[in-house]
């Protein structure tokens, strides 16, 4: 396979899964001149003029569909470790005797496991798609045919509009939905809320089928999914078991080094004057983003300051920020409790955005770019704030990018990160797998200090004389290999290319390879 | 030019402006074999990172957009006749010294009769999109460059979406935008409910620009048009006058003759077993069709039954109907009068729709054929329930065909007319322009009786023996013809074709002559 150095000095293929790859160019460096991907033209005088869709199970649908060998099925993750339909899909197309399916998940799960299987008799000749768990550690041991490719929520809209990834077929799960396919996440035994991830596939596969277990007369209020590009819908008597979808509630972090960090990084914030009325932010669902979150949240009451909006994933974090008042807007991509889906139904302000809105470097902008400041996690950091996001020290692809890559375009992207975890320094010389330039993040937060971007000149500006721990990047890590006895071990890779990173223009910034031991 | 008879024994042009026309083929029997346009890919690169695409005037922003002449210009009608938007970017197109633009409206209002003035002086080419009024006239008096070519709300998406028409430049007239690009219709001094007709144009043109008086901070919720299909935005001091665009209030008719056709109607719906629990039906804001909603507003407060949806246009009636709980939603495509945008803000009963979702032929079906009742107005109906929307007995262009065309694929269309208007028959041998094919047409309610189409038989058998005056459709117009004196006179008109009616498909159903007296 030839491999050629990027503009970040990465050595990636030149062709991934038989098409051609762009090398990754630099920030904003690449500049697309085609058309976007269009779809067939459609007759209405081909589907029932009453709107009834439905068909009586999914191998019909998957047959009247035209599953062919090599074809490409894509589904959504929003019912994440609870997803019943992916895999009655593969199910169904494996009963058929399908071979060589390509499999385009926004992401998948442990309880996709069962797809191991469909490889390994052929039905999935590949996945493209972040793959977490069993499916990363397979990648990973190089035993899948083609090569994964992982993209970011932003990216996959843009693979997808581009015509990068083709769709043959779409299924969606949808936990609410009518006989004409208009379908919606907020509602229904499954409940997810959002089904943003699904929308660009409902656009521009060549056929969609909607798949749920909770029927209901049209319209189906809202239309998250338009029934206007839904071919069949198929009703199931269960699409996701619910205690896996949602969590019941979301739980900011005990630890204590995670506590100190959040509590740095939302003084950092505050003294680089990020706090101030009408500001913005977006913070994840994980422990330490949510203490991050909570300690904002004391400052702004506070000082009586406003948000103009903050971003989610929604937790009932955000939900108290939003009903208290301390904010105009949760722009939500993804709900991650129930308190999430609740105020999706009850606040005007809780808006649903989708990976169009919120991420698409191929838009005309997105909501990234403006937010004054984003708090993101990273598996390691290297001296020159070049961060990797999918594999750890030992070269294992088991995280997916998520709106990751998408985010570093925010004012102030800041990474609160542990300086070492199981003994292992998560700063180092040089990542294993490099998902985000150095120049895209800002700050670096750790339990030993907060290390600035030398290229933010403002920022060190603005923190000269701070009381908070300020620290070169280099210094830091240097306290952590004394601490923990050296740098981390090389990975024990092989040659194998087991998986392409995109960066959110298409181009490939890296690749993860064959891990060996 | 070249003329041929298309399937319903109309002559139509084989090209229309330069590009190559199919004629009409029947209901439901072209089948397109196509790809949608695809508009060229764009990169955030070239976006303001901070979402600011704010340029100073219309003049800068139709620089940037690269207009040259021959170019196609669109704008939507939400304004309507108090639109100030269309006038002020031809004006600088003519400044700027541009000539044979085309403008694409959604639908042409008097207050834009200088476009008169710009045909003469070559700045505007022609105009495809309905001409009310002066326009209307200067296009049958045969002096337009080009041919005006009318189409339907759901067949303009249509054409759009195929690539049959191009948009170099959409301008978006929007009551409310952040400087995203975001806009809505709901909120601001120009208010109009809703934004549906420009959100082919946002999504297809090659360049957009929103034009608002009422710049809010980022984000403008809601985002009717979304900002990441925006590339500039111009705030003016006035975008419309308040006064000319949503009526105070919506009248019902007074006309004795038109209020027993009115209930007539709504009689006939209920012999023929439609008003039935969890029906549908559109009516128009004309003061025949108000009054029809009334009176069925009666007879299901009577009888306790509740509509799933009705289709606006809205208006204080539907939303009436929707606050007293006679129909679980009001499916809205145009807000007619204040209590419809008050409604929109306030009941999520109140549901937002486009000509996407509820015409477009050209998707995976639409919500049209889906309404159990549709009533409608024509200018004149023939013998054979063929019907005219567009052009009197005169020959003269007169209205658009708004969702006219599209509303005829409902289950049951109904056409409440007056027999005869100014001692001019309505119902003819033959019309003057065929817009609607008799197939589609099922009933003609007159203050002389109720016409079924003898094609539905179904019909014909539920209201055997009923004491409503079911006649024939020849009998009926025989009848007027007495009564007037005869039939109308043949419209004087010459060979020159000036405008195409397509059909929503995009097939020429029918064409429109010179009027030379």
């Amino acid at each position: 396979m030839k491999l050629v150095k990027n503009a970040l000095g990465r050595l990636v293929p030149v062709e991934v899964n038989g098409k051609k790859a762009t090398p990754y160019m630099g920030v904003g460096k690449f500049k697309p001149d085609g058309r976007k991907y269009a779809p067939p033209i459609r007759t209405a005088a081909d589907y029932p003029a009453d709107g009834n869709k439905i068909v009586s199970d999914l191998a019909t649908a998957l047959k009247n569909a035209g599953l062919k060998d090599g074809m490409t099925i894509s589904s959504h993750h929003h019912l994440r470790n609870g997803d019943m339909v992916a895999n009655e899909v593969f199910a169904a197309a494996a009963a058929m005797g399908k071979k060589d399916l390509m499999w385009l998940p926004s992401a998948s799960f442990p309880c996709h496991q069962g797809m191991i299987e469909h490889m390994e008799n052929g039905v999935i000749h590949h996945i493209e798609g972040s793959m977490n768990g069993p499916l990363g550690a397979y990648c990973s041991e190089g035993k899948m045919r083609g090569m994964g490719v992982l993209r970011s929520h932003g990216g996959r809209w843009q693979a997808i509009q581009d015509g990068d990834v083709h769709i043959d077929i779409a299924v969606i799960a949808a936990p609410t939905a009518d006989p004409f396919g208009n379908a919606t996440g907020d509602q229904g035994p499954a409940a997810c809320g959002l089904l943003g991830f699904a929308l660009a596939d409902s656009i521009y596969a060549d056929h969609v089928i909607v798949v749920t277990d909770n029927l209901v007369e049209f319209p189906c209020i809202p239309w998250q999914i338009q029934g206007n590009n839904v071919d069949q819908v198929v009703v199931l008597d269960q699409i996701g078991d619910a205690s896996k979808i949602v969590s019941g509630t979301t739980q900011i972090t005990k630890s204590p080094d995670r506590l100190l960090i959040a509590e740095l990084t939302a003084k950092f914030c505050d003294e680089a004057g990020i706090v101030q009325d009408g500001f913005s932010f977006q913070a994840g669902a994980g422990g330490t983003a949510l203490s991050f979150a909570l300690f904002l949240r004391d400052m702004m009451r506070e000082r009586g300051i406003k948000a103009r909006f903050v971003r989610g994933g929604s937790t009932q974090y955000l939900v108290d920020m939003l009903e208290e008042g301390l904010t105009d807007y949760i722009l939500d991509g993804q709900t991650f409790d129930l308190e999430g889906v609740r105020s999706m139904h009850e606040n005007s302000g809780h808006i649903n955005t989708s990976p169009f809105t919120s991420y698409n470097f191929h838009g005309k902008g997105n909501f990234a770019s403006m937010l004054d400041a984003v708090v993101l996690g990273a598996t390691e950091v290297d001296v020159n704030f070049n961060a990797n996001v999918v594999t750890h020290s030992d070269g294992k692809l088991l995280h997916g990018i998520g709106g990751w890559m998408n985010c570093l375009a925010s004012k102030c992207t800041i990474l609160p990160i542990p300086s070492f975890r199981d003994r292992i320094p998560v700063l180092v010389d040089d990542v294993t797998t490099l998902c985000g330039p150095g120049e895209l993040i800002d700050v670096i937060v750790t339990e030993r200090g907060i290390a600035i971007n030398p290229q933010r000149q403002d920022l060190l500006d603005k923190l000269r004389g701070s009381s908070l721990p300020i620290r070169s990047i280099e210094e830091i890590k240097n306290e952590v290999e004394e601490i923990v006895g050296g740098k981390p071990e090389a990975p024990d890779v092989g040659d194998k290319v087991v998986a392409a990173i995109n960066w959110v223009d298409g181009t490939v910034i890296d690749c993860v390879r064959e891990v060996k031991s």
